[in-house]
């Protein structure tokens, strides 16, 4: 597409949370492009820039309108492309800085969650081609009613690799303050091991079940269209992780990572009419608030006739929409009520090698039992098993499966669990 | 136009500078809607916004680029937008708040003081017709690049007054942190008077003399496009001072006004080649720097063949570029330097009644004579009278001024000063 490779850098918003950190962004950026690249780079709002902004708008209103939170969130990004540009500037590189819709990021109407439609880029290859560094502003779009609209949190992520995408780039290489993937939470596992690989569908697993260091929509975008994703650093160098598609992975190890969140609330609808159709009811009109469910499962009742008992698990955050947008639904079930835990957590663990393994999810039960862990729920993929469990065993639910399960920097050389070279 | 009337309200900095202030601007404009107007308002950045956003700039480059810092700097305006719009909507009412791009301020590309080519009000007519209230950010445009650009300190009002001619509004309500448009400072002179009318040509003069109630473009707009002003209080209720066409003021006073500045700078250029075309080199460099020129006086050389003085004055913030932009022209001249003086001020009497009467000139020189201030320049239009003084006497001139010629509030029922009626 591009005489040069192109690459995409993305920063993340402790990378830029201040002057010092914008230069060595910009400095980061200039590197790139000096030894040979085009570069576009994405960058998020500055430090606690977004939640000052959501702060203001708490203060002036209790529920503000979403398009007009939207035009408030949007300028924190643009803050921080706006003063990477001039940083790369005098650096004696020519930076434009572009906001989402100047970048050509077109998404549907849904505003605070919208999603991308598409990435129109001319204006990005135009301006590489004129030799200059492109910043643009993540986490935001135009969406077809010609108004600002942002992706929800971390969808900066998202925009870096839909312009990767959109460009052809080389890689996509997504700067944060951790240095990759690790087959734990270092906070919580000390000896937890950056992974130099993962595949996508491990990724993914992984986002969904709490990995925090690049969000699912970004790695399903990635998968969609073949972008290879480099996590690293931003404040030091070497290489970090790589997601790339399965078949360019050279081992396929059982168990790559153990990941667990604790931002996670169970809602169980009690007395369900046992007639078709309840259940579409009620996730319909999750689907239709945005809210995000995670596990279902629903208890048939003993007798016909008689009610049923659904549960879900949706992101904290989302609880309370959830239970707004359910109770109206419960009033025309009459009789049936909503039962709402917020102190739950979950614990998965995630490898493309569980596919052609059997007796993973018994040992995975086996060792909860060994720490008197109760499992409430449990969610299995071809390659990921997901236990829900009481918020507060999480930390040692973690320890006790990435121990079990070989995935310590120690252990790595050594056999992996369940007789499989570990990686 | 529009079936309803339709008015324009501008809110500035002070008027929007917290969460309080904000929902007090949406119930001000909230109460203009019920009271059956159609209502465009234009916002300003809030508070100390653009100074820390300045600020932040600054921290990153010691030049920052144009074009960035319209990117960086035009998110003020946006942020308080959005807030107000939030305010509107829980007030019952719907709101949608405008980037300049989106409400159709089209500008040329200058950046940071892009002047406005066009505006494409569609969206604006269009949401009102949807019986909305429509929010706009102040002081920013897109320009026929398609960049953001913003149109220099104050330049809201100009976008208040551009759209008010736009969607044909009845008025272009300004509100500040003062009440109206006063006969001078009444910081420095404590008796001065609110002025309940002023014409276009005096209010221009006024703005162009150091009266900081409205910025000099917006009046020229409103005159060219015959746009009334009302200039009022945010914080009190009453009218302020409405701004016209001088054929729609009843009365005209010899004199209205008596304004101040000590934001001027002097600049000398010593040994001017005497030779066609110098002076031209001259201003047409500092033009292109886009330095606003005031004052000029050229003393002729006494000699045929010797060199020539020119002396002209500038804001203060212009200084640095208009002596930065001269030095290759004093190269070009060869022997030629510079000589800046940042301590003067001027001071400026103002009325559309001086046209027709002599001796207001020697009465200015005759009371500023008795008050020992020596004149270092002195530039007069049909309606103003400006001197040159040490900027240390203004405060003094300002007062002498003001008291001769009878504009006091406790005056205005006496005959004024060369016996015209003052009002």
């Amino acid at each position: 597409m591009l005489p040069q490779p192109t690459i995409v850098m993305k920063f993340g918003g402790t990378s830029v949370a201040d002057a010092e950190r914008i230069k060595r962004a910009a400095r980061r950026i200039v590197a790139q492009r000096e030894a040979g690249h085009r570069v576009v780079a994405v960058l998020s709002a500055r430090g606690h820039t977004t939640d000052e902004l959501i702060r203001a708008a708490e203060e002036v209103s209790p529920h503000p309108d979403p398009r007009e939170m939207d035009m408030l969130l949007s300028t924190g990004e643009r803050i921080s492309c706006a003063l990477c540009a001039m940083a790369i500037n005098d650096l004696g590189h020519r930076a434009i800085s572009l906001t989402g819709s100047q970048a050509g990021i077109v998404t549907d109407t849904s505003h605070t969650k919208a999603r991308i439609l598409d990435v129109r880029a001319e204006r990005i290859v135009e301006a590489l081609e004129q030799d200059k560094i492109v910043l643009v502003a993540g986490f935001q779009g135009v969406s077809t009613s010609r108004d600002v609209t942002t992706l929800g949190r971390g969808g900066s992520d998202t925009t870096a690799v839909a312009l990767a995408a959109a460009v052809g780039a080389e890689v996509c290489e997504i700067y944060t303050d951790v240095s990759g993937v690790f087959s734990a939470d270092p906070r919580i596992v000390p000896d937890a091991r950056k992974l130099p690989l993962v595949s996508f569908e491990e990724m993914l697993e992984m986002a969904a079940s709490g990995a925090k260091v690049l969000q699912l929509r970004s790695v399903e975008y990635a998968r969609t269209h073949g972008v290879r994703i480099h996590c690293r650093s931003s404040f030091e160098d070497g290489p970090g992780t790589y997601v790339i598609g399965e078949d360019e992975t050279m081992e396929h190890p059982l168990i790559t990572a153990v990941t667990h969140s604790t931002e996670e609330a169970r809602i169980t609808v009690v007395g369900v009419p046992d007639r078709p159709g309840a259940a579409a009811e009620i996730f319909e009109a999750l689907a239709e608030a945005n809210v995000n469910v995670d596990t279902i499962v629903q208890n048939e009742p003993r007798t016909a006739g008689l009610e049923a008992e659904v549960s879900f698990t949706c992101g904290s955050d989302d609880l309370r929409t959830a239970e707004t947008t359910l109770a109206p639904v419960i009033e025309r079930f009459g009789g049936a009520k909503l039962e709402t835990d917020p102190e739950v957590g979950k614990v998965s663990i995630i490898g493309a090698g569980m596919r052609s393994h059997p007796g993973v999810a018994a040992k995975v039960f086996r060792v909860l039992a060994g720490e008197e862990i109760n499992i409430e729920l449990i969610n299995t993929s071809p390659i990921k098993i997901t236990c829900l469990i009481r918020a507060e065993s999480v930390p040692r639910a973690v320890n006790a499966l990435h121990t079990a399960f070989g995935l310590s920097a120690s252990d790595v050389k050594r056999e992996g669990a369940l007789g499989e070279e570990a990686r």
